[in-house]
Parts: C-alpha cells; structure tokens; sequence
C-alpha cells in the first residue's frame, strides 16, 4: 500500500528539517554573540527590536553595575579560564576515550567477522532464505564504521554543548546585571543552542551514514540496518565515559571545595579564594552538559537504531518501503521543527519579568512541546505509514495499524511527560516533599538523610508505573517495534529538553562567575533564582533521560533477542533466573564504583585546598591568589584514572557473560540490569535533587516555613548541607550513569548478537 | 524402590528430634536462671562442675562489684521495666495482627472456596487425572487451618525469644561483673534458648498438622500439601508485622534517644536520664529478638512447604513414599541435633578469656555447624532417598540422582556461610572496609555517607554470586525442589544462626541496664565488647535471613508457577515484562514507606523527649526520674500506626495484580521484587551495620589508626554518629522487612494460585 510521502520527498524532507535545527541553533549562538564579554565597549545599545528578543526595558529589576568594566573584564578572565579547563579536560578524556574506541572497533570487526569466518561470499538471508545478503564480514565492517560514527558524533554532540556553554555562562553573568528575565534569556537561548545543534547532527549523520551504506548494500535492509546498530553502540560508549568521567570530575571538584570551603572555612559557595572553585565549575560544563550531551545523543542514536533493525525484517523491511522505514527519522525531523516552535515561547512570544515565572516558563516548554508534538506524531504517521503493515514479533508478523503505531509514539512522548512533572514535583522546593526534608533538617543531618533517602524511594512509584503503561500499550500494539517508537516519542522534543537542561549548568556557572568577579550580592541572587529553577530542570533531564533509556534497552533487548534468534526468555529456567539476579546486581556493583571514586576523588581535593589554605599566605585574605590548576589537574587526573574500572564493568559484562554463558543468560542480565537499574538511578537522582534544593529553599528563605529554618550557617542550614554533598555523587555520577549502563549493555549485545548466537556459551558448551 | 530409613522409624526420628531441641533449650533457660537477680542472696556459690559450663574462675578480668546488692535491685527493676514494655507491646501488636489473621482466614477460605464453587464434591486431581482428590473447598478449609498454625507458631516463636531475651539482659549483665566470659556464655546461651526452641516447635507444629491433615486426605497428597503451604503464608504474614512493626518501634527509640541524648545533650547511650532509654531497650526486644524470630521461622516454613508442594506431585507424592516425603523434615530434625553439638563447643567445650575471642568464637560456631551439617545432609540424603527419583518440572518429570539432591541442600548451606563471612567482612570493624568508612568521618558526615553507602553497594556483589551459583547448581539438579532444598539446607543451622544473632540484641540490653544501673566503667566496657560482637553477628544473621529469603521466594514462586499451571514465565511478553518493573519498584516503595515511618516516629520521640529535659526540673542532674512510660506509649503507637501502609502493600499486591492482571504478570512482580529486593536489603543491612561498627571503631579507639579519628565527642567520632543514626531504620528496619516482602508475595500467591488460575486476569478478560 503506497503511503502519501513519497520517498523523494521523504529523502528531502528529514535533511532539511536538520539544516533547519542547525540553521536555528546558530542563530540563537549569534543572538547570545551579541552580549559582549570584552571590556573595552559597552553593552550594545538597544537595537531596533529592544523591545523583543529579551531586549526588553519593562523588566522589574533595575540594572546594576552595568558600567563597571572592571567587571567584564574579570568575567571575561574567569570564562577563559573555564573553558580552558573544559577544553584542556575533555582533550585528555578524547584521547584515552579514543584509544578505547580503536581497540573496540578492532574487536567489533573480528567478532562480526568469525561468524561466518571472515567469508567473502554473499549468504542466504536469515529472515528470507530465498534472498541473498551481504556476507557477515561485510557487517562487520560497516558495523565497525558506524560505531566510530557514532562515536564521533557524540563527541561532536558534547564538545560543542561545553563550548556553548562557556560561551555562554559569563554572558548571562553580564545580562543579570540588567535584570533576571534578560540573562534567563541568554542562558535559555545557549541551552536551544546545544539542544538543535546535537538533534539535528544526530538526525543528519544518521540519515548520511543510511543513504551511503545503502551505495553497498542495496537491496539487503536487513544486513544494512544490522550494520547501522554500530551508530548506536558508538554513541552510547563514548556517553559511558562522558558521564561516568565527567560525573566524577564534577562532583570531586564540588564536594572537595565544599568540604573545605563550605564547612571548615566557612566561606561562600563559588568563593574565588577556594583553589577548586575553577575545578568546580570546569565540572559543570563536562560533567553535566557535555556529558549530558553524550547520554541523550546515545539514547537517541539507540532507540532510532532498535527501531529501525525491527522494521528492516518487518514488512517495511521486506517490501522495501523507504518513506516507512525511515518513520523514526521522520517523528525525529518532525520533533526539530516542533521544538523550533517551542523555543520561540520562552524567547520571543513571552517574557519573563519576574523570579517566580522562570520555573513556569520552563514547565510551559514541557507541556506546548508535548501538546505540539502530538499533532506531529499524528501527521507523521498518517503521511508515513499504511494504514495497515505487519511487524516481525520474535519469529511471527503481527499486523499494526497506523493509528496503533500512532499511540505507541504518543504514550511514549506524554509518559516522558509525566515522569518529568513528577520529577519536578518531588526536586523543587516548591511542594511539600523537599519542603518535608528541609524540616527534618531541624534535628540534624541523620534525619535529613533518612527523610531524603525515603523520597527517592517514593519518587519511583509514579515514574515506574508512567514506564509500565507506555510499555504493555506500545508493546500490545507493535510488539518491540512498539517499544522502540515509544521511546522515540519520549525523545522526539529532545531538542527543547536539552536547551531546558542546560539552561542549568548555564546558570549555575554563572552564578560563580558572578561571586568570583565579586559582582554585587542582588545579581548574585538573580543568579541563585536561576540556578534554583536549573536544579530542578536538570532532575527532569535525569527524569527523561532514564525513562528514555528504560524503553530504549528494552528495545534493543528485544531486537537482540530477535537477532540471537530466542523465543523465548523464560524466568523459570536456571540460565536466565541467574543473569537476572546477577543483572539486577550491577547497577549496585557500578554505583559502587562510581560513588567511592567520587569520594576519594574528593578526598584528594580536600587534601590539596586545605594545603593551600595552609600554605598560601593571605589566601584566606583575599590579597594571594590560589593555584586554580592544581585542582583542575587533580580533577582531570582522578576522573580519567577513576573512570576506567566502571567503564570496564559495563563494556566487558556483555562480551564475558555473551561469550561464556551464552544468549540466555545474557538476556536475563539485561532484563535484571534493565528493570533494577531504573530504580536506583530514579531514586539517586531524585535524591539528590531534593537535598540540594531543600538547601536552597532554607537558604532562599522565601516563606515563614523557610525562615525558620535558615539563615545560612545555621544548625539546620549545616544539616543541609551535609545532605547536599551526599545528593552530590548521587545525582550527578552513580544515577545518570546508570542510563549509560542499562542501555550500552543491550546495545553492545545486540551488536555482537551474531557472535553470541554463533560462538557464544562457551562454557556450557564445555561442561 | 526401598528407602533405608522405614516409614515408622521417620515418624518417631522427626517428633523425637524436635523433642531434644526443646529439652536441650529447656536446660540452657535453667542454667542461665541460675544467675539470680534477687538481691536478697548472693550469686550462687560455684557448684561442683564450677570450673565448666562457664563458671570457671581461671577468666583474665577481675571480679568487679560482686557484692553490691544495690545494683542487683536496680538491673532488677530495669529488667522488670523492659519486659512489661516489650510484653505491652507485643500484646497490642497481637491484638492488631489478630484481627488482621481472622480477617485474612476469612478472605482464603473464600477465594480458595469459590474456585470450584463451594462444591463438596471430589474432583479428578489436577497431575494425576485417574486418582481422585478432595475439592477446592476442603484445601480452603484446612489452608485457612494451616495459616492460622503458621500464624500462632510465629508468634510463639517471637514472643518466647523475646521472653527469654529479657530474661537473660540482666543476667547477663550481672555476670559481666564476674568477667567477659561468663557475660558472653549468658547471653549465648539464651540465644540458643530462643534458637532451639523455634527450630523445634516449628519442625514439630509442622509435623503434627502435616499427620493431622493426613487423617482425612489420606492418599491425596496433593491436596494435603497444598492445604499445608496455609503453614508458610501465617507463618510470614505474622513475621511482617513482627518485623516492620518491631523494626519501627526499636528504631523510632533508638534514634529518638539518640539525636537528643548524644547530640543535643551529650550524655551516653542508654544514660538513665534520656527518657527514651527504656523505649529503646524493648525495642532491641521487640524488633532484633521477636522480629527476627518471626522473620526466621517463617523462611523456615516456607522453605518447608515449597519442598513438600513440589515433592508432593513428583514421584514421592505420586508413589506416597513417605519418608521421602518428609526429607525437608528430616533434614531439619538432623539441623537441631547438629546445632545441639555446635552449641556445646560454644558453651562447655571452649572458653571465652578474653574480648577478642569473642567474634572467632561465633564465627567457629558458623564453621562448625556448617562442617558437621554437610555431613549429616549426607546421612540424611542416603538413608532417606532412593538412589534415583523423578522431580516435577514444569509439566515434565526430571530424573534426580540422591547425591544430586545432596548437592543442593550442600550449595544452600555453604552459600549460607560464605554470604556470612562476606557480611562479616564488610561489617566488622576489624577489616578495611569498615575502617576506611571510619576514616572517611575525617572530612565529615558527608563523606561518611558517600563511603557506606557505596560500601554497602558492594557488599552485594559476593553474596549474589554466590546464591546465583546455588541457584543453577540445585536449579539444574532437581528444578524447584532443588532450590526450596537449597533454602531448607541454608536454614538447616537456624538453631546456632538464632543463637549467635539473638546473642546481639541481648548484649545490647545488658549493656544499657549496665548503663542505667549506675555500674562501674569496666562493666560497661565488657559489655559494649560483646556488643560489638553482636552487631556483626545481627548483620551475619540479616545476611542468612536475606540469602535463604531469596532463595525460599524463588522455591515459593516456582511451585506458585507450577501450582498455576504457568508453563513459562516469557520476559519477552508484555503481561509479564510490566510485572517485572513494577515488582522490582516494590522494594523501594516499601523501603520508602518503612524508613519514612521511622523517621516521624523518630520525630515524636524527639519532641517528647525535649519536652521532658525542658519541663522536669532536676532531669539533667539526675535528682528526677523521667516519664519511661509515655516514650514506650509513642513508639508503641507508631509502630502500630504505621506498620499498616507497608503491611497493606504487601499484602494487597499479589491479590490484586492476581485478580486484575492474572497469573503471568503475577509472576513478573514475583521475579522483579526477588531479584530487586535483595539487593535493596543486603545493601541496606550492610551500610548500616558497617557505620554502627565504623563508630564504635572509633569510640573504643583500639588501633593507632582509630585513636586519631576519636576520641568519643571528636568531629570525626560526631560524623560516625550521624552515620550510624542514618543505618538503623536502614538495617533494623527497611532492610530486613525486605526479606518479608519477597517471601510473602511468593507464598501468599502460591496458596492464592488455584484461583488467581481459575477468576485471575480480570482486566484483560474486560478489555
């Protein structure tokens, strides 16, 4: 049945809508351009348009310090200075994270190749024998090709979010000084920068890498989507160690400068005279923007991937129908245009006048993104799909209708929905979950962990159930298929959910810029109100990011299972109950790992602040200046160092378990990682969250409630901060990283699947 | 084929083995009752066999206030304060329980009832088409019988340990007087008091009603067993609340007292002046004696039944081989009468001289019992089994070999011991990992945290390997038999893992009566040593209730599978894939609720106990008694209060996800709250007893290392205070409910199974 977009149309239509995101995305970048960070001018003067674009002269705080070009001149220095040490880490962390990839790649190409024994002769197709498909070793190669891609992708995806990101953090320092609505306008405007450039780049290398491979492949679909797995499997290696290396960056350099800083010196967060206040801000740049980054590309890269290997052997597939097969790039060329829309909301079509609007105006993103997108998702599927088609469901074809397909997407993107008002509902300090854990602050810090632990726990419930829902609809209707999609709907307003993401780190870095130029205590707080939102903006990230991961690795469990041709994952059989204990065991063993390294990692740093504190005279003054690289080198050395073992654990799970147990066990680890890592990551990152703003809420003291607790420096103050640091590792190493963990383990078996099914459970084989 | 062990002879062997037990117990309770606290007489003069049985006067600490009757009366009237709290207590949980129990009755005689109806016909029976067997009604009628046994044996099984605990405290603490040893041969020998009294009367309450049920199911073994699984669910329905409700009440006290008492006033632990003091001490009584006991004895009984359920329609059932039969049975009759000898190394072959012979002397226990025990598993496997049998698997009978079946039982057993030792490693404060927790208080609470939490992360990875490696062996062997043997077999010991885990608790109380009695410094100082003891056997003990919880729930949940007529339990399908997560988010959302409950009781207490050093003059200055009375009235009403949340979701879950969405998915939450929840509860149990251990590291200040880190009162010692205060409601009370959670739902659907088969599914049957 022929669908009503052509496949010319379809071949211009996913290019431009990319050129599109990438054209808007520079526009943005040159919009934030225009706040100067050089001193020797003024602020541009109000253009034509002063009254739009964030230009505007009604906001409600007066403009201060604006011609103190002392200032500038000090943020520009402390902007250099980040972004040096961004740039400086992420080099070395490219470097080791490159040997890796040549060593994986290696290994990719000689385990695809021993399936069929490095033949060059063409085989029968496994899903239809009377065709002929492109030898194993053929896979092997492309596969090897589409992982460097998509590992070079995602670090394209993180480098240029960290460059942005210091672009961008000492501009929203100098716009504060107009006024609070102006500089959440650059930091929002830099976020959109990030968000369209990494969605249209994913969508266009991936659309690029499908078009060329099909020069070789022709006709084969199957073997030419099985390669295209790689693409993911690249994307999501190198976001392991964007995030578990930044992760752990960030969070030594913040919980080091705390300990010493906060605590035994008692001196303000972002304080230039603390040695790791550079190191600290460097992390937020690597760890939760590049590395961020990093993770949602590699979801992305993943769940389009799972997608598109399903339909290659559904019907889509087999009657070559180009506009269908390419439905998930389509929902993803759809998504860039809709956020586009979206964006203009927060920038041009509103205004923010006041503190109290920028959490709405962030939530108001979520919801006209969502309400957007699910016209688009209706128009996609009604212009891209037959009314009727058939999907392949573990050995059969089950018959899909368009609307089917339709729902699966839509509750896919309003569980994404869902899991992020949640989110919010139980991170912002704004309702009475954190509200709770602030008061328990009032009998010290034992009852702020164990009120705050509890939370996490609790936060879990609505997400899982958001999770289930979206699972047994999209898997009723289209069977993995089904899964896939719905975790492209969650992922189809990515875009707008990483601008609202980094808008975060933006601001919280711009707040220590602010402190450490020692501008003036009211743009501090325009700061601070900026931050607070970004806390909780960055919990829902979290939030999408994990509900995103959970559908994509059950998709690509499923089209593992599918290619290691299993029937059946049957619980009741000792191979597979044995993976599922162990695989539900991981996420504790790497959370292990990630949470000690965090914690010696800041030891070291304590070590090396208090020596300079020690050692340095008048550092503690103000009138010596403290050795910022020091810290910035024990940073980068110990992520790098400390990053390895967790990194190990996850790549080497699959091979091992592949290799030595066999494709049963291996599926049980997966499912076991799949539904006990969501858990914890939920649990950690909500946890997390809740602290560091049950801080800020006491510090803010906005209501009666608060003021009671605070001021700063007080007993129940100290309490929360003791709970912040915790919520430290938690939130922004062990959780996140754990999307990579459950996701990279499933893609990695589904790209060595033939190996497995071919070669693997040696040691069954042997007893 | 003919077993060597006749019909009559297991009849006589089972009862007479249960019968030791209870005699030997019977004497261990009279010789601790030679110690008087009657101030009226002098401790009795030391008798003929004085230089045995612990009375021997060869021990390296001096006698130490022997003569002050003063003290006699004081630990008297303590003693007497704790009973009549902790016996008030349990009382009003009964009450509670009871209406719950009568209700619950109700409601399985109903379901169970309605499968066929209400007939009283026989039917053909379900594995064995030719035989008949008697209706649905009739396995109502005496499943109900059997809950209410199961349910009466519990409490009888916690309410004499907690006896007996309460009995001994101060007997304990008077001999403490006399010296180390003679302190740690009391308190021993009342753990083995509570641990042979509960593995007997449960062997033999189990017994008599599998012998009663026989008078009227004659050859329907089939319906005789599955009427007996009723045994198993009171048994852990009863243990639930035992355990979240003591669990709540002992650590509401205890952190109550502590974070007024030690932080806000600084006066010790157990100081007579914190009116929270004796809440706390009942608390030890209720939660770690009667909790525990409870939680035991239903492992115990539900271990026993899945074993009889399965043996009852393989070739044992079919062939009514009773002896067989009865292996389960037999086995733990050889359990008690190994324990008996493990006991006498303990108490009369060995002696205690000085603190640090203590924990080798415990863990010889461990070694002992497990050594002889695999031997007597060998007798056990030789005289009661035929050389070759068939166990039902699924729909197919599998051959089993007795040296096989030997196999299993060993795995679990020595699973068991490694599970212990691996605890004890990361527990006790004579290895690194404790230490380095301790260390980590050097820079604060916050990193205190960061390192036990990531501690207890990886204290998982062992233990499940090591059940995982159980699990295949006896999977692989004998199916779901294998494993329900595996359990029976790391529960075989009960008796010396009661012992040396009831030991803790009762040191804990000797230690505060000690405290409040006004005793001198060095009493105290005995005291805490075998308290510190007890904290790494409680946590040896949490380990074997946590392993042998797993394994027991996996037993339960493959005769669920069986008894459901379920072939496969397919992750690959939706039904059973959302029952997976959703059960896997179980753990956490009890854990929520459970440490959430702790933490507002917690809170009352504070406010009480404020009250109290505000409004009673002459309090601090010891010259005013404080109210004991209303602190116990607060944590008894708490716990009370808020053990029904968590109580209510585990028992409402399987009945409803079994009505609503049927049997498959049913089985999906079984498998996802197994393999979630143990890993939720090791770690939990473990990061709290390495803080509680990681403190009183410091405070007893014995190595070079940990005289830098104190002494009591220092920063480091005040984050280890923080630390410790965070672990209790995570090890005495979240963390070992957890175990409840997956063995109730497991067994709760097993009996419920016949008709969750026959009306379950109700939502999709709609749709």
């Amino acid at each position: 049945m022929a669908v009503l977009l052509s496949t010319l149309a379809t071949e211009i239509v996913i290019p431009v809508a990319a050129f599109i995101g990438i054209v808007f995305s520079l526009v943005q970048w040159f919009i934030v351009s225009r706040v100067k960070v050089t001193p020797e001018r003024h602020a541009p003067p109000a253009g034509p348009n002063s009254n739009k674009n964030g230009f505007n002269d009604y906001l409600i705080e007066e403009e201060e310090g604006l011609h103190d070009q002392n200032v500038v001149a000090k943020c520009a220095e402390i902007q250099n200075a980040i972004s040096e040490g961004a740039t400086s880490f992420l080099f070395t962390e490219y470097q080791y994270v490159g040997v890796f990839m040549v060593v994986f790649a290696i290994l990719i190409f000689l385990f695809l190749g021993s399936v069929e024994g490095f033949s060059t002769k063409s085989q029968p197709c496994t899903y239809d024998a009377q065709r002929t498909c492109k030898p194993a070793l053929a896979t092997a190669v492309f596969s090897t090709v589409a992982f460097i891609l998509g590992g070079v992708t995602s670090i394209l995806s993180g480098f240029l979010g960290m460059k942005i990101a210091t672009y961008a953090n000492a501009r929203t320092t100098l716009e504060a000084r107009k006024g609070v609505g102006k500089a959440f306008i650059v930091a929002f405007r830099s976020g959109a920068v990030m968000g369209f450039l990494l969605a249209a780049n994913g969508l266009l290398v991936l659309y690029i890498t499908i078009n060329v491979f099909k020069v070789y492949y022709g006709d084969d679909w199957e073997g030419l989507f099985e390669s295209i797995t790689g693409y993911g499997l690249g994307g999501s290696a190198m976001a392991l160690f964007g995030r578990v290396g930044g992760g752990i960056y960030t969070k030594a350099a913040d919980v080091g400068a705390d300990l010493v800083g906060k605590v035994e010196r008692n001196i303000p967060e972002d304080d230039p005279r603390n040695p790791a206040v550079i190191a600290d801000n460097v992390g937020d740049n690597v760890g939760d923007i590049a590395g961020m980054g990093s993770d949602l590309f590699g979801s992305y890269a993943e769940s389009s991937c799972a997608a598109l290997v399903v339909a290659s052997i559904s019907s889509f597939g087999i009657n070559h129908e180009f506009t269908s097969m390419l439905y998930p790039l389509l929902i993803s060329s759809m998504g860039i245009l809709i956020c586009l829309i979206t964006t203009l909301f927060a920038t041009d079509f509103f205004e923010i006048k006041a503190v109290k609007e920028i959490e709405p105006a962030l939530k108001k993103q979520l919801i006209i993104s969502t309400v957007l997108m699910t016209v688009g998702i209706a128009i996609i599927s009604w212009i891209a799909l037959p009314s009727s088609f058939t999907i392949y469901n573990f050995g059969v074809q089950k018959v899909v209708k368009n609307w089917q397909l339709f729902l699966c997407v839509a509750v896919g993107l309003w569980a994404g929905l869902i899991i992020g008002f949640v989110t919010e509902y139980y991170t912002s300090n704004a309702y009475s979950p954190v509200q709770d854990v602030a008061d328990s602050c009032r009998t010290g810090a034992a009852t702020n962990v164990i009120f705050g632990l509890a939370l996490g726990y609790k936060s879990v419930i609505i997400p899982i159930f958001a999770i289930a829902v979206s699972i047994f609809v999209s898997f009723s209707f289209a069977a993995m298929y089904g899964i896939a999609v719905a975790a492209l709907g969650m992922l189809s307003t990515i875009a707008t959910g990483l601008a609202i993401d980094a808008y975060g780190p933006i601001s919280d870095n711009a707040g220590g810029i602010a402190e450490m130029a020692g501008m003036s205590h009211r743009i501090r707080e325009r700061t601070d109100a900026l931050d607070a939102a970004g806390n909780t903006t960055a919990a829902i990230g979290k939030g999408f990011a994990i509900g995103s991961a959970a559908l994509v690795s059950l998709a690509l469990f499923g089209a593992f299972v599918s290619r290691a041709a299993i029937s059946t994952v049957d619980v009741l059989t000792p191979k597979v109950f044995i993976g599922l204990i162990v695989g539900a065991m991981l996420p504790y063993w790497f959370s292990a790992m990630t949470m000690k390294s965090v914690g010696s990692a800041a030891l070291k740093m304590v070590e090396e602040v208090r020596r300079q504190f020690n050692t340095i005279p008048g550092l503690m003054e103000g009138t010596a200046k403290p050795d910022y690289a020091t810290c910035v080198k024990i940073s980068t050395d110990a992520s790098i160092k400390e990053m390895i073992p967790p990194g190990a654990l996850v790549i080497l799970t699959p091979l091992i378990v592949g290799t030595l147990f066999g494709v049963e066990t291996l599926s049980g680890v997966l499912a076991g990682s799949l539904v006990s890592g969501v858990q914890v990551a939920i649990s950690a990152s909500n946890t997390g969250g809740a602290w560091d703003n049950a801080k800020k809420y006491i510090e803010a003291g906005a209501s009666e409630h608060a003021r009671t607790l605070g001021p700063k420096g007080s007993d129940p103050h100290k309490a929360a901060v003791i709970g912040d640091t915790i919520g430290d590792p938690l939130k922004d190493t062990s959780g996140p990283s754990l999307n990579i963990l459950i996701k990279l383990m499933a893609v990695e078996s589904l790209v060595f699947a033939p190996f497995f099914a071919t070669h693997g459970g040696l040691l069954f084989k042997i007893f």
